[in-house]
């Protein structure tokens, strides 16, 4: 495979892109069906137009490029929203990068066994709704869900949507019908350390972590700081600490996924007053229901028996559990033989993030690829990625679409 | 001494107090200067005139009461004002035990080679300065501060003095010459457990420790809890929750002293992200300057070595820095004898609270006697102390004072 992708135009568009919602902090500020949202999106319609494809809206605020006739095809995707003060690549990056395989397979006017079709799924981050435009391809959103989704300034969906030209209640026309897809890619930066660190440009994803969140809170006994006893307390961060030193103490014991503590709100919370009780935002990932499920009851044990040794009351509220989701199988061994067919070095990894590609892979044959984040950071004006490692990813992407379009048989 | 305190009379004055400012809860709310404390002052010194002496408001708002006319005095005192929803004894149980010591002294018709005096102090619980009365009488408040000192409502002390016909201009009437004063005795309920859980109905206090306070800052990096592996974080929790585990083992090696951390605030505080700081507030107590001292250090120095171990930055901000203060030993002696003359069980401790009693002792021969506090509890509506201790606290408390007016010479 000779055709190479354009690195020099991509850039441009990357820049270009950046223009929209730029912060003088080198960050960008670009929320789901804000004005800005909406600027960057018609011009990434005229992109598209200009590109020589067919641009289309539907009514959830994804947009679409579409290249060919033929029934099936190959989808590219990610989104081009923000965070509040996210980076320049987060997301960006797979939907221009998108634009750019389409764009060179276009002006080379190479065969294709399938239709080909880029998307920006809209609010991914959920500034109203997570994962608001993929789940709407999916029809997996429900009427109830859409009434009642504000942003966090109490702004509801319905009025922003509107604003955009939108009609709420015609969501459901953006579902697609999943068998006309073959394929789904997506190429994300990693948004963590582990690439650079190993100097390593493709990660390739496995699987997407599953998430759950619990407060738990260890109750003790408020008491004077000054006439209690060290020996007569029953100090709730006695149990919070403990609790923390032991979780992190059982990973390092059962290496794979993460656990964090986010938050510890101490009460009454005074310099002269014993806690009497401590709330800690848990959190922990893995890419293995089986390995959450253990994680899950290994964190409750530690926490009641810190509790009973300590003459302390622990109690646990789950908050969420999200399901690992794992990628295609087919499709990871399609991007690993393309690798090695550029040659460059990569990683088998999970995402310890989430993305619209966890969505999709629920009822479509899907991959994705990470490239390096300069210091693991996202979500922050610093988010970076090397142009080098970038161009690898987008070739890899290319490539990788190419064998897939090229196929007869369907691998699903 | 076969003369006795009346239980029934100091219970029936203790019950009629706890009705001003009296709580649904059981708590009482009498917070100095507002109206229901200024009507309890109005009860009080209509009590102490009812007794036979004489009453007298000085320009700090303290309430009076002598017997006698000689020029130097025994004084008894503790407040009557409390926290927002505080108990019926703190500071109550002083000034109404000093009340019953002076009215059966004069009942009696004892003879006293010194005046005896009782006293309200104003604000001991700081609504809006600490010790205000007491720091008053000894002239230790300067205009600046009175001019400055608000309530945690905003409202200035000046118009709340005003409101209740006093002029903070004329605090510094107020001052008495300490040589005029023999002797400051101060009863007061533990607000800790020790006596109670040793089955002991008299503490003598030798010391009130000093206090010293400190925000302590960790940190690290915040970074995203799902694509941050375990082993590439510098998680500032990690810092903060090991510093809680060694100056709690520091304080067991180096027993004496108290250390609390009341708070800890985890930045930016999210489910999904690594702490990148953790602020902690830190306290500690004791009542020797030298252990404050050598507490500082160890504890500075633990936060300096977890820092450098993990790869965080260490910081402290002194906020306070209160000396701990010796109470007299000839009281202390006076006292203790006549705790064995009763035949009481005692034991000599320390206050972990601060009191009037500490503001006295820079200058005149003070002494303070605890009695149990049930369950610890203090500044709260739970605050309770047994009827009998009671009554041998103040017992006590009329032996003390008898043995310290009957006296010619003076131990200062």
């Amino acid at each position: 495979m000779s055709v190479k992708i354009n690195l020099a135009r991509l850039k441009k568009n990357i820049e270009e892109l950046a223009e929209f919602g730029a912060l003088e902090t080198g960050g960008i500020c670009r929320e789901s069906f804000s004005n800005t949202d909406l600027a960057a999106k018609r011009w990434l319609m005229e992109k598209i137009r200009n590109a020589g494809l067919m641009a289309v809206r539907d009514e959830a605020g994804n947009i679409w490029g579409r290249l060919g006739s033929k029934k099936r095809s190959v989808l590219i995707g990610s989104h081009i929203d923000t965070v509040p003060e996210g980076g320049v690549f987060d997301g960006a990056l797979g939907v221009l990068a998108g634009l750019e395989c389409l764009e060179t397979i276009r002006e080379n006017k190479l065969p294709c066994n399938h239709a080909l079709e880029m998307v920006a799924f809209a609010d991914e981050e959920g500034a109203f709704l997570n994962f608001l435009g993929s789940r709407s391809m999916l029809g997996s959103l429900d009427a109830d869900e859409i009434s009642a989704a504000k942003n966090m300034n109490g702004f509801p969906l319905a009025k922003a949507m509107a604003d955009a030209g939108l009609n709420h209640r015609r969501i459901v026309s953006a579902r697609r019908d999943p068998s006309g897809i073959k394929a789904y890619l997506e190429l994300h930066i990693e948004q963590g350390p582990s690439l650079e660190s190993a100097k390593i440009p493709i990660g390739i994803v496995g699987a997407i972590v599953g998430i759950v969140s619990y407060w738990v809170t260890f109750s003790g006994e408020a008491n004077h700081a000054g006439t209690t006893p060290m020996t007569m307390r029953r100090d709730a961060l006695s149990g919070a600490t403990e609790f923390y030193r032991r979780i992190n103490a059982w990973i390092r014991s059962n290496p794979g996924g993460v656990v964090t503590i986010g938050k510890m709100d101490v009460y009454p919370g005074a310099f002269n007053i014993v806690p009497g009780s401590v709330r800690l935002a848990l959190e922990f990932r893995h890419s293995s229901a089986t390995r959450l499920e253990k994680m899950e009851s290994s964190f409750l044990e530690i926490g009641n028996t810190i509790a009973e040794e300590m003459g302390l009351v622990f109690t646990a509220d789950r908050l969420s559990w999200d399901d690992p989701v794992s990628l295609s199988n087919n499709i990871i061994g399609t991007i690993r033989q393309e690798t090695d067919s550029l040659g460059y070095a990569y990683r088998l990894m999970d995402s310890g993030a989430g993305h619209d590609a966890q969505i999709l892979a629920q009822k479509i044959n899907a991959g994705m690829i990470f490239v390096p984040s300069v210091g693991g950071k996202s979500h922050c004006p610093e988010e970076k990625s090397n142009w080098c490692d970038i161009e690898k990813g987008v070739q890899l992407l290319l490539n990788s679409t190419l064998k897939l379009v090229m196929e007869y048989t369907d691998p699903k």
